[in-house]
């Protein structure tokens, strides 16, 4: 007989990555950790969802940026509890600094956390930092070939918003050809296509939430 | 007495750079590393200058992504020498990559080699390719506050160019402060404000390049 352990399950990553999700569990807690580029859009997108959700959740955030704290003032300028993480260069959080932040939080008085990670669409996608939901925003201005040509963080998330669709009439972005690729690399995948700045298409961005919060709820 | 050697200098990676440098250098080829966030115009940028200096200069393409050649593929329609760097889930170039690439090209018949890196805002900045010149491209629709939150690239670049300016009246991005915020980080960074798509600036990005060609031809 032979058993075969994944490496990854062992690894102290994973550890950390699943004890951060025991705690959020215990405290039925829905966490969403979202991943872009550089601009494409994940603070505007968390503050309008913010706002829009803020009379009925208690939502807090953790904010993750090279330097600075211009995203965390954005945001608790919504009265919202932020912590910020700044990684000094480094490209991605993990699970080791989510974990560093929870003490900091009351989590009894928390429905919702996002996680807002580093700007890169390449290295956050490979870290489990022990949340329920992985969401990866692609702006149009980048272009829809952005799908093939990053396969792994699209491979690895539960759903992909196709934000600033404002911008269409603008630019060249194949929204037919994006829907192709993403079918093609993460089938269960699901698509949201919106523009966070003008409103279109929110709704069905809030609803899903709403409904990924009472789903944690009934676990 | 005590001599301090920095680590970097001695570090393999550092090594294969400067063997790439000299290699170039002894061709009188100028080379350029072209970085950005994915969907800066990275590739529309190539695309429009080698259309413009192709008659005068002979260039060639060492072109970086995670997966697939759709961005090699429309620069050999152009009739440039193109060769893929595929880093299959890697964030950036580095100097043993482009090692591997120099044997593929006939370097007596290069004057100018672009290498495209990675779209990623932090990792490719660390990375010496032997190149003479690093340049980032920051568009319009990421907004101007990348340029403290992503401080590191900036700090180490010789030229910042802010792409897509065709599009400052449809978005919020504020090109006083990028300045400003430009020359706090990095004073002695050039700056070219441009539309690759339009043809907006790119006299002053052509004319920089031809310019470079000319010193380098020189030393």
């Amino acid at each position: 007989m032979k058993i075969n352990l994944k490496e990854d399950v062992l690894s102290d990553q994973n550890l950390v990555a699943n004890r951060n999700r025991g705690i959020f569990k215990q405290h039925k807690i829905l966490v969403i950790n979202l991943m872009s580029s550089p601009g494409a859009g994940k603070t505007t997108l968390l503050e309008e969802t913010i706002k829009s959700l803020k009379d009925e959740f208690r939502i807090a955030v953790i904010e993750g940026d090279l330097a600075t704290e211009l995203d965390s003032e954005r945001l608790r300028s919504l009265g919202i509890k932020t912590i910020q993480i700044n990684t000094v260069g480094g490209c991605h959080l993990d699970a080791r600094m989510i974990a560093k932040t929870i003490p900091k939080f009351d989590l009894k008085s928390i429905d919702i956390l996002f996680i807002e990670n580093i700007g890169n669409l390449v290295c956050p996608s490979g870290y489990d930092l022990g949340q329920d939901y992985k969401v990866v925003v692609l702006s149009v201005p980048e272009g829809n070939d952005k799908i093939p040509k990053y396969p792994v963080m699209f491979r690895k998330t539960d759903i992909t918003i196709i934000n600033k669709i404002d911008l269409l009439p603008y630019l060249s972005f194949n929204l037919e050809e994006a829907k192709r690729d993403l079918e093609k690399i993460n089938p269960k995948a699901q698509l949201k296509v919106l523009s966070a700045q003008t409103g279109i298409g929110m709704d069905s961005w809030l609803s899903w939430i709403k409904d990924a919060y009472y789903k944690c709820l009934a676990l």
